[in-house]
């Protein structure tokens, strides 16, 4: 076992869970953790692309699409949505206080060698495809096996 | 500690999350894990068999026997439910691409020797009677202690 | 790695997945673990204290603090909360059964000498201040990195 390794399942694509996933992933690697997260089903859409469009879609893949937040700017609160004002009033107050905004703490994450695995099974659920998904330096995609593999080996695992 | 066991809480009871919990489940499995499913909660509509039926229920009971999904075969999208036409969906895209059925999960998780132990507070708490739950080769009937106790003692955890 | 101790983060504001935190907590606490919570976004609803008030709120946190539920006996549940009914159905029902209250628990909590700790960032996000939360015999103050390390340090972790 790793001792010091960090494995999340991020499932929900709330902006408030994929918020704590990735404020909670940048505080483990500060501390030298190794951070492994593992993406799959609503969290897709945080990683979706806003200028990146997939093409050859079939039918449900593209009603997927049109339903999915697209990006993480999109993203919803679990709680008091209120049609999107609450992330907004949330993302305005993060900045008043100077937490990273998402889009920053993606790319921290990136520096910081945090690894991000797509789950295949998920994608083809929802439709999403390769070629609409964010630049990220630390890219895998794989399925359930590995990241029960990656939990199994983790000192701390967390299902989001 | 037992460096190959995993200890899942199921406290959600939509489709996604439960699907989560089993594939997950089944790959920690095929990796030798041993792995031990803690259902309590909304969870618990997952393992009602809608074949059953449990008498003598008091009122409140009735009540939520009536409201709660019958069986994993009715249960709900976490997201993009839309009356029930989001899971029929996802249902017929995961038969598609070859993704074992809900049901199926649960038949393998038995041969695979998966506990499934049910958290009787919540059994209490909604009325919930032993009668009417699915057949499994290996169920348990306990508290939150136990799963606690198995949590502690396992080298993975995850709460879902 | 500290084999006895658990750490839960406890993101989720509903009556449930309190519940189920405090439950699981508790358990653990029985079998002599060290347990850690960590309270972060919508549970800060949970650690309102009712009868105290926050002076000198701007307007965003005054429109949060009226939206959020005043304390544990206010939470919503996530499913079948009927208006408040679900959870007046749930108490009265944990009632006739013998299961501690929520008020109850976190009394026995603080007896434990469970440590809860309140994300400082939350409660900038939610303007929540340190006047208006409950008493509780050992509370702190800090960010998502201790709880990576508490989470890191700790044989088993939970996020909720």
């Amino acid at each position: 076992m790793n001792q010091d390794q960090l494995s999340i399942a991020v499932v929900s694509g709330d902006f408030d869970k994929v918020l704590a996933a990735m404020v909670i992933s940048l505080g483990a690697a500060a501390m030298d953790m190794e951070v492994k997260l593992f993406f799959s089903f609503w969290s897709l859409a945080a990683l979706r692309d806003p200028k990146k469009k997939a093409h050859g879609k079939n039918f449900v893949s593209k009603m997927f699409g049109i339903m999915l937040p697209k990006g993480k700017d999109k993203l919803k609160l679990s709680n008091m949505n209120m049609g999107g004002m609450g992330p907004k009033m949330i993302k305005s107050i993060m900045k008043k206080h100077g937490v990273l905004s998402l889009e920053e703490m993606f790319k921290q994450a990136g520096e910081f060698g945090i690894e991000i695995t797509i789950c295949e099974m998920s994608m083809d659920l929802m439709g999403i495809k390769k070629e609409e998904l964010i630049d990220y330096p630390n890219l895998r995609f794989a399925g359930a096996v590995t990241f029960a593999g990656d939990a199994g080996e983790s000192s701390a695992q967390l299902f989001i």
